[in-house]
């Protein structure tokens, strides 16, 4: 069954054969057949289908692909938030809380959890969501984070190396996370990831749990640079991974090494603006070749939101993009952060994953923050 | 018939015989009898009523008063807000563009345009609002935006010193805003304002408008000392009026005058956000003593947002307020600048407008920025 998708006052498809960055159709239509996109240009030039479907003159653009949230938690830290607000520093420690909270938690109580978000991202468009463990930091827990997470997407990424818990050494746990909670996390997880931070794991330890799940096929990726310099964007680039996360803190060597590799830099500003961190320079990054992802980094700690339009806003806002490069880094830019071709554009063969938004354009996403502008997002070819 | 209102995890009440800015009760529950509360307190304690409604552990905040807003409007200006993403500055005469769109716009379209918004406003819990005209100009555009508003909120306020429109002198616009349009205005309008600022009117032709607006019975507000140092903060205050909007540039002079008058300041940082500008330094105000209230200015081209939670979030981010200081000054800061008592707080006697958050405490406003938050808008006892 196949249904004509018509009343689009502007299409964004992210397709390179068309003209400008996203690649604009204005008044478009689009044909939808099982989970794709079947056909999609003017309205005028449309076929024929089984079901006729009236947007009445709403954008529509790819669903927002966020490559990075940490949805598998327990336990709020709202009064820390307040507390930060007040003047108290960011630091990683604060991990250990949602650890506690977490491992005390039922895997349904976990189940509830990820679902009420991944609803609440689906409301503001995100059709792909990669979602990390990280608060199990045991085999058993990091394994149910995993096995929670996968029920809701395929792009799970174990995350052990987020923290070395309280009363461990970092040798010992580094030795925990590629030994037996790797053992018990790969059957559900397609990434590796580590926090590659002071505070949390050097250089070398992020290589060493990297190169440990690469060995059993977990393909890699990082957070680095988020606090300060240091060497983790070049340990990615060395090691050709997908995509390098944080980018905050970058030398004019860091710089090079992604341009030169073509890992995807993915900015998190939710990140900046929950912790008042400067905001990372995604007009540097651009301007040097690199492909830049925009994603929520929504966790407990440093960034509680899910809203990828408030991501494109302050990225438009903060980091020096355009709406169109924060817009295609949010889709295009997430899509590739995950290494996948069939979402994060629209068109023949594409996914049929999309939101409407309730505006003549896709400026409005960055022109009215905080308005949820999102009226209908599509999954796999139906409205959810 | 009254409504018991139970499952309040907790409830921000504003009532200053209550404990910290906010007036906290946890596990709390309201009454709500006709369109006023009736009780409010500790659910253990409640009274019973006709009807009972759980709310199952959600925030419940006072409706956010949204003391300014320039609703009444056409045309679309975001592709000049994209420009001024890419560098050009704002200018005040952009408003020009809307001026003539406006003037087009039949009284249907600008009818159908504020009920969208005001709709778009209530679901983000914005319970009372304040509309003014200013994008008519002419003594019958003035007098139609103003009966468009008039439809939607009491809190009309007639602005026809906003710009002056190209081809007049000044002298004879102020002449004619004084004479013809307010005259034609004023029975339409609850308030006066005018645009004190290089490039819109100086002090001296402020003070002309809000005097006649005076004459006929207008109280006074004033956009003053948005884009550059100007006497505009010291007229409110000299005049005595409710409030003065904007308040980005103060000298030392305008803040004491703002702490001795008692006129609220009225922060916008939504145009902040939608023009690159500083922000303005709540902190300094608040230690000041001044009273400082919080609104979108929501419009079509400084600050198109509608979201009250996000000037919340903000305001805690860039402006140096508590999450707690943030949400007074957008529900009894509001209520304040709009010199009402019935609003911005929930108590025996007070209007029943509050809006039902999807989190367990008001700090979710701030920490969980961009995400919808809002169930649930109650207005004059009823879920709307
Ligand atoms: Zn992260
Ligand atoms: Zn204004």
């Amino acid at each position: 069954m196949s249904t004509l998708v018509t009343g689009i006052a502007e299409l964004v498809t992210n397709d390179p054969t068309r003209e400008g960055l996203l690649g604009l159709v204005p008044g478009a239509a689009l044909v939808v057949e099982g989970d794709r996109v079947a056909w999609a240009g003017p309205e005028a030039e449309a076929p024929t289908a089984d079901l006729r479907l009236d947007l009445g003159g709403r954008a529509v653009v790819p669903g927002f692909v966020d490559s990075h949230s940490h949805l598998v938690f327990a336990g709020d830290r709202g009064p820390e938030f307040a507390a930060r607000m007040a003047g108290e520093p960011y630091a990683a420690g604060g991990i250990r809380s949602t650890v506690a909270a977490t491992r005390a938690a039922s895997d349904e109580a976990l189940t509830a959890q990820v679902a009420r978000l991944v609803a609440e991202m689906r409301r503001g468009g995100t059709t792909t969501v990669e979602i990390k463990s990280g608060y199990g930091l045991t085999a058993r827990d990091e394994a149910r984070s995993l096995a929670v997470a996968r029920q809701f997407t395929d792009e799970t990424t174990f995350l052990g190396a987020h923290v070395v818990p309280s009363g461990v050494s970092p040798e010992a746990y580094v030795a925990e996370v590629t030994g037996p909670m790797l053992d018990a996390a790969a059957p559900w997880a397609r990434w590796i990831d580590a926090f590659c931070e002071e505070g949390a794991f050097d250089v070398d330890q992020a290589r060493e749990v990297l190169t440990a799940g690469a060995a059993v096929g977990l393909r890699g990726r990082l957070h680095a640079n988020q606090l300060t310099y240091g060497g983790g964007v070049q340990l990615a680039c060395e090691l050709g991974l997908v995509a390098v996360d944080h980018c905050t803190y970058l030398s004019d060597a860091d710089v090079d090494a992604l341009a030169a590799s073509g890992t995807v830099a993915t900015l998190l500003p939710g990140v900046e603006f929950s912790t008042r961190q400067p905001y990372p320079d995604a007009r540097r990054l651009l301007a040097a070749g690199v492909r830049v992802a925009l994603a929520t980094d929504c966790n407990p700690g440093s960034s509680f939101t899910s809203s990828m339009p408030f991501c494109v806003a302050l990225a438009v806002r903060e980091m020096g993009m355009t709406p169109e490069e924060a817009l295609y880094a949010a889709t295009a830019g997430g899509a590739a952060a995950l290494g996948r071709d069939d979402v994060g554009w629209l068109g023949v063969g594409s996914r049929a994953d999309f939101a409407v938004l309730d505006a003549p354009s896709h400026l409005h996403l960055a022109y009215r923050p905080g308005v949820p502008l999102v009226s209908q997002t599509w999954v796999g070819g139906r409205p959810v």
